[in-house]
């Protein structure tokens, strides 16, 4: 990966702007649906983490790529993030029930999604294309691209071995601790069609306060090359996650989790920087990477907090 | 098969003996539960058609298997007689809205059936451990045996052309004229892992009100050869069928619906008979068949109804 130190000329008042995306579930949905409420559907790609993807219960899941859909159709819970809004789970209780696994919850509406899905890629038909349709009959305008066709599956090197991700994240509640990860079949995996081109006529990249190991990392080995100014919106804030376990992740590796930390994960590739105003004495240090930053309020509950940090982000993107 | 006219020594007031049951959907279903209400768990076998199973949106279905054992759980639904009671249909409507297909109408309660039976079928289990796992699960003490492990799959020859069972049945409504049956891979088919031994032990075979073509038929040619009185109870009352296209098939094959008919049918087989009192001037006609008759209420709309049923034929069969 290269660093493009290209400022373009937009003018900080300027927020629209051609940006891609990159997004793992829950945090990179919630900002993905603020720069959706902001940008135009033309301006807005968001290429989405499918290294969580698995196969379970027959049913082909991806969790990110629904979380961000979802989210940005609007249908997702906002209690958990994930999962559908209105959501029954009468499948789910009755396949427990009938001795099944039931440790991923599936709820009935969701479970639409993965029994279509899973329907139309025995067809034959690619995820892309799959994603495309979804996303057309939730009425989502802007696009939302999964990082490959090719399945790439998130492996985490744990103290009891590797764990498939979502044995590890759901089924083992992160609890076994990681040493590393691997990303089975990235090698071979392309961006799909439609991402080269977001990527060629992108102003900027975002990348959204997802997981830097297991949601972002993925999608950067898909893109491989980046020659646009990059942006990332710390997921640590105040030494803690919002939501999951990339603080934990770092501890385990023996980083201390902060949004430092995070900065420099991505230092080869990043232009400026977000953090939480949590985090305003870490700034300097950012900078000391020859990385430009931003200190806003990057927490998300509502939509109101998602459509503002967006706002900031683009305005950062375009003082760049 | 060969007739087997020895008569056994019960009396007609012993209504206990050893019965196996030959059963398709909801009528098969309804006797057997009147069945059940009477016999002792190990007194009763039910062996059920499978010829009408099929894979759809990627999930294994068994729509006779799962009425006889939701309606023996008493989980089925009573105003359908197939699916489950207190239904959702959260699944099915967000497969439609996502372009997906929906003519085969799959409740929440019951895909989680689907999932897991396709789940376990993947791993490598058998249909008839599925079956036993999934009766344990819901607390059915008599033992329910599909026809055979071994795909065996109904086509209906139409005037339109061969169509896969449900694709005639459901999805088209019975719409087009049939011409005849053939059941796909029935000749290497062998019934399932205790169902010899239920038969050599049963005083008696009951087929249930079934549809001979399409229910009753398949079952026949994978158990081959009966040894034991065969009493029918006819699914055709006053020429028309209480639910299901039977007397369709038959007016379409050039023979006039009637419980005379359904006889003539089973003719080579059959020690006794049961008629609805609406047709007992037939009761000669079958008569004149060599077979004994019963003429009585058939209707079942309620468990009274059933077991009221199901203790005629039982006393019946003493009677042989």
């Amino acid at each position: 990966m290269t660093q493009n130190s290209t400022h373009n000329n937009h003018s900080p008042s300027t927020v629209h702007r051609r940006i891609v995306a990159l997004a793992g579930g829950v945090g990179g949905a919630k900002l993905a649906q603020g720069l959706a409420q902001i940008l135009a559907p033309e301006e807005l790609t968001v290429i989405v983490n499918t290294g969580d993807d698995f196969e379970h219960l027959g049913l082909y899941i991806c969790p990110d790529l629904d979380t961000v859909c979802y989210t940005l159709a609007g249908l997702a819970n906002p209690e958990t993030g994930w999962g559908r809004a209105n959501e029954s789970w009468n499948t789910i209780a009755n396949v427990e029930s009938l001795g099944g696994p039931a440790w991923f919850r599936l709820g009935d509406q969701d479970i639409a999604t993965h029994l279509e899905r899973t329907r139309r890629l025995r067809e034959g038909q690619s995820l892309s294309q799959i994603t495309k349709d979804f996303c057309s009959a939730w009425g989502i305008q802007h696009t939302v691209l999964p990082m490959s066709d090719a399945p790439v599956r998130t492996m985490v090197d744990t103290d009891e071995g590797e764990l498939a991700f979502q044995e590890y994240f759901v089924h083992r509640r992160c609890e076994p601790k990681v040493k590393g990860f691997r990303f089975d079949g990235v090698e071979g995996a392309e961006p799909v069609v439609g991402a080269k081109e977001a990527l060629e006529q992108a102003d900027a990249i975002v990348i959204c306060p997802s997981n830097p190991w297991v949601s972002v990392d993925p999608i950067l080995q898909i893109i491989k090359t980046i020659n646009k100014p990059v942006v990332a919106v710390s997921p640590i804030i105040g030494g803690k996650t919002v939501k999951g376990p990339a603080a934990k992740m770092f501890d385990e590796l023996g980083i201390e989790p902060s949004a430092l930390a995070v900065a420099k994960h991505y230092r080869n590739i990043l232009t400026g920087f977000v953090l939480d105003k949590t985090d305003s004495l870490m700034e300097d240090d950012v900078k000391n990477l020859n990385v430009q930053t931003l200190v806003t309020d990057t927490l998300m509950n509502h939509l109101t907090d998602r459509t503002r940090l967006a706002k900031d982000v683009l305005h950062f993107i375009g003082s760049l």
